[in-house]
């Protein structure tokens, strides 16, 4: 996808009231800062931040933190709110890094259409590879929980396998999220272009104690 | 599916060479009765044999057994073979009560196209329910091994949970297996009726240690 750079996303960035500049320097303290004992939920690749916007106000008993690397991407989002809840907060970062910002802090992780890296050579990157599962397992509090929505059928079949090698249960799965049971779904922005052409969303809950 | 009883279904088996019909008498002789120590694969729901017969031609160095529970079925697949290979067993036998007849014998399952059996009061009927996993554990030699095919979305998700939550890691899975690049695929009759329409069929190979 090209993303259209956003000229003012500094300004943007630095006037959101929820976004925090320096992540690494609340490292253990992420608590402290939502000023609550909260459960954290973070999405990893947040975009616009649809989701984690929608799931902060749906879930306002637990602290949500969205990460996103690309800085005109997150502006936008960030644009886009028009109240800033106080159980959210918004940092521009690049997830290869993540156990330097947190330390055994999450109790939930979402993956939400993520980049496919469909090239075998780039399998590395892809957020599901072993060597960023063993970063998540710094950053988890206790139980692992990792939920992932994606459109890409090679990176559902590869996230299974990884994670399942990795000694993660999978709890729930759906190959047609948008035809099943589970009706909490909370749609990211990708999702609704996606469902509106029919295209299959597939869904996992996996767990690791 | 309606199955059309054969009338003279007990004379082709018996007439078979390859017929077991008092299997409960070979537990623990399996290899004793096929001559030699080759690993010994196990298909539960052989139907008209199609797989089975096409694996044990492919595969001289393995063993194979399939059991049928529908005997109508079986002799109708044994009708069609014309020429019994020497590495091959077939049985008519219902598998809830498949540790009466192996015990740690078996080096690889598979489960071709099951009953979904789609109603959740019957959930405990499909072949990877825990408590069938529980069986297999007995029959298993030493890492268990077992591939499954499907067309069915249900079966194939609660399957990946059931497997999962068992223990078993999914090794390879494949949401599209006519399309995937898995190249050594051996066709069932369910099989090569749903891949003429298009449909999609699921597959996975889980391992246990």
């Amino acid at each position: 996808m090209r993303i259209r750079n956003v000229k003012d996303k500094e300004n943007i960035l630095d006037s959101c009231p929820i976004y925090i500049k320096d992540p690494e320097s609340y490292r253990l303290k992420w608590n402290e800062l939502f000023l609550n004992d909260n459960p954290i939920y973070l999405e990893i690749g947040c975009g616009k931040c649809s989701f984690i916007l929608e799931a902060s106000r749906r879930y306002p008993n637990i602290n949500f933190i969205g990460i996103e690397r690309i800085d005109s991407v997150l502006a936008l989002g960030i644009k886009k709110i028009d109240n800033f809840p106080k159980n959210l907060i918004l940092i521009n970062y690049d997830a290869n890094y993540i156990d330097k910002i947190f330390d055994k802090e999450i109790d939930r992780l979402y993956l939400n259409f993520s980049d496919p890296w469909p090239k075998k050579r780039n399998s590395k990157r892809r957020l599901t590879h072993v060597n960023f599962l063993k970063k998540y397992d710094c950053i988890f509090k206790g139980k692992k929980v990792i939920e992932l929505k994606t459109d890409n059928r090679d990176l559902f079949e590869f996230s299974i396998v990884s994670l399942s090698n990795f000694n993660y249960l999978i709890d729930t799965i759906s190959l047609d999220l948008h035809n099943s049971s589970i009706n909490d779904n909370i749609l990211t922005e990708y999702e609704e272009k996606f469902a509106k052409k029919g295209q299959k969303i597939f869904y996992l809950k996996a767990t690791k104690l």
